[in-house]
């Protein structure tokens, strides 16, 4: 196995996947998915469609213990806080949906995982408009170099992790996706985790805008045509 | 809540336990054991009591699946390969007890419960003699100055990672300990999980040596005083 790529499910890591089955051959990666206790678990399912869809050789999902981001006042996370309507504010900080020290944990999680299966390369598609004012701090750049060295560091030199999607908007997100031929019918991108996508949470209207900057539609139903501005 | 201590149950947790107490005051301190399918979970015990003997405010500890670590060739997961006698090896890379990627995971697991329990610092507990030769590449100064920056960029600024044992070897760590009353008495450090702690293994012969250049004697059982040295 050559490469591990963090699956989460949505447009992201499908780009990714679809990067790195194309670098390394698809049957040379794993797709790995982790359930950390997100309100839109249903991504997980949406993660093996697109593993399968790919031909990737293995898609492991991994259920972490509820507790270790529970009641840490992420929206994501926690069913009493409500995911906030509209784009992502302009402030400078975390969003409300910021899980404590996730990307932290997940790419930790994978580097052991990489270095099981004997893969020299992770996958992770933090992008620009992530760390956009700080709204993700654990999809900056800065982070993302930190921990670039702590696991090239930490595994002896053995796993390298590689974020093509580094400094990339939504939109060239989308355009190289279309490119690669990436399955976006498949993938799930709402925070709510009802049974279809709200159409108006930060991260739908994210690439609702996206699609649309390419001229292209948005192939995934959302709950109101209108609402989701799809038609 | 000021910091989160990474408490094992070995003696360079217990020492680092010790030392935040001094600083932030022990109802200021948190221990988090991290029980991650290691042979040797009789540490958490040893965790529990020495947390309960500080007086530390929380004692927290927390299961992850058994599959992050399993199957990946350390002798400290897997029942099957057999925990080396002897001292560390001479030779550069790292020992048959690293687990692959351990610290990152468990770095990363503190910092997401400190951001929940608004502390503002981890300390963690690696020192010289872990970094020896690369026996464990997730103990080096390079690989913790990387996880430091991680900390501090990911979490908004919000949580330092702190090693004070980093430059000590184990003989110093004994020095310090006994002069802050750190309860050794109640740590556990053999590898192998059995009843009395074996005075074979490496991590055994370390702390023995470390005690005697002391001129202590270590106040833990041993399978045998005549190999234990400690008669």
């Amino acid at each position: 196995m050559e490469a591990v790529v963090l699956l989460s499910g949505g447009i992201d890591s499908t780009v990714c996947a679809a990067i790195a089955g194309r670098t390394s051959g698809f049957n040379q990666v794993a797709g790995l998915n982790i359930l950390y206790g997100q309100r839109h678990s249903k991504e997980s399912g949406a993660a093996e469609a697109i593993a399968g869809h790919l031909g990737l050789r293995v898609f492991k999902s991994i259920t972490l213990p509820n507790e270790l981001f529970k009641d840490a006042g992420s929206s994501l996370m926690d069913s009493a806080s409500d995911i906030p309507y509209g784009p992502y504010p302009d402030n400078v900080g975390p969003a409300s949906t910021y899980v404590p020290f996730r990307n932290g944990n997940l790419i930790s999680i994978a580097t052991a995982y990489a270095l099981k299966l004997g893969a020299g390369t992770i996958y992770f598609g933090a992008h620009a408009e992530d760390a956009l004012n700080w709204a993700y701090p654990d999809c900056t750049p800065e982070f993302l170099g930190a921990m670039k060295n702590a696991v090239w560091v930490g595994t002896y030199h053995k796993v390298r992790l590689i974020t093509p999607l580094e400094w990339l908007t939504k939109a060239d997100i989308i355009a190289l996706g279309n490119k690669l031929g990436a399955p976006f019918e498949l993938t799930w991108s709402c925070y709510q985790g009802d049974a279809k996508a709200c159409g108006q949470c930060a991260t739908c209207l994210s690439r609702l805008a996206a699609f649309k900057a390419n001229g292209l539609d948005d192939p995934i139903p959302y709950q109101s045509d209108l609402e989701g501005g799809n038609v």
